[in-house]
């Protein structure tokens, strides 16, 4: 078992950005197409689905990579902010921005993943996953 | 005369980032100078250097690019802060982290022009100016 299925899940799609690949496969998991959800609604990837694992254990989780008509990359960077060795979280009132609102922070709150701007939105803090931008 | 010189610079230096040119020159300035002196020592350029300019009217500040080995990019991203427009200040406690310290946010204080972490140590605000990832 992976300690930090989220971390390998942003390694994943990290490299299959650099290397432009159309789409990348993972172990599935609540938490991941959560991240999903959010990565999609914030416009970085074109969609994921989920499906049953060919070994006959668990789901797949297949993410959608999303390129412009340029063939340039969508997602400039990703970073892990959290970890399980040393938890980030923050306060309603501290929610951070990522470059000052050009990349989004995806929290993990009492009400589910979203967006930094959702959070602010919805006056709510958490655990501070990961920035894209 | 321009409005926003700084601006001016950083579209200068992220232009020639991705036409990946070795130097590029521009109008110099005191700020320009102070800005191009924390690039450089937060290692984003190789350096820089100003000569009378050839029309004989003020200097011509030329900034040297920096590339790795295998020609990849230093600098990843530009991003101007404060603008002649809408001015952002940050107290000392406030100061922006740039992608939780994977880049830097350059501050005009009191003591001159300085990194986000040069200004956290020495416990002053200022205008944030810019943003470099």
């Amino acid at each position: 078992m992976l300690t930090d299925p989220i971390a390998d899940m942003l390694t994943r799609v990290r490299n299959a950005n650099t290397a432009m690949h159309d789409e990348v496969k993972m172990p599935s998991s609540k938490q991941k197409v959560a991240l999903a959800a959010v990565l999609q609604a914030e416009g970085y990837i074109e969609g994921f689905e989920t499906a049953p694992s060919p070994r006959g254990v668990g789901e797949v989780l297949t993410i959608k990579m999303k390129y412009s008509e340029e063939r340039e990359r969508t997602i400039s960077g990703i970073r892990r902010i959290s970890t399980p060795g040393l938890r980030v979280y923050r306060k309603s009132n501290a929610v951070p921005r990522v470059l000052n609102g050009l990349g989004v922070a995806v929290l993990s709150t009492s009400n589910g993943l979203m967006s930094d701007r959702e959070a602010r939105k919805r006056k709510v803090g958490g655990e501070v996953l990961c920035y894209v931008w």
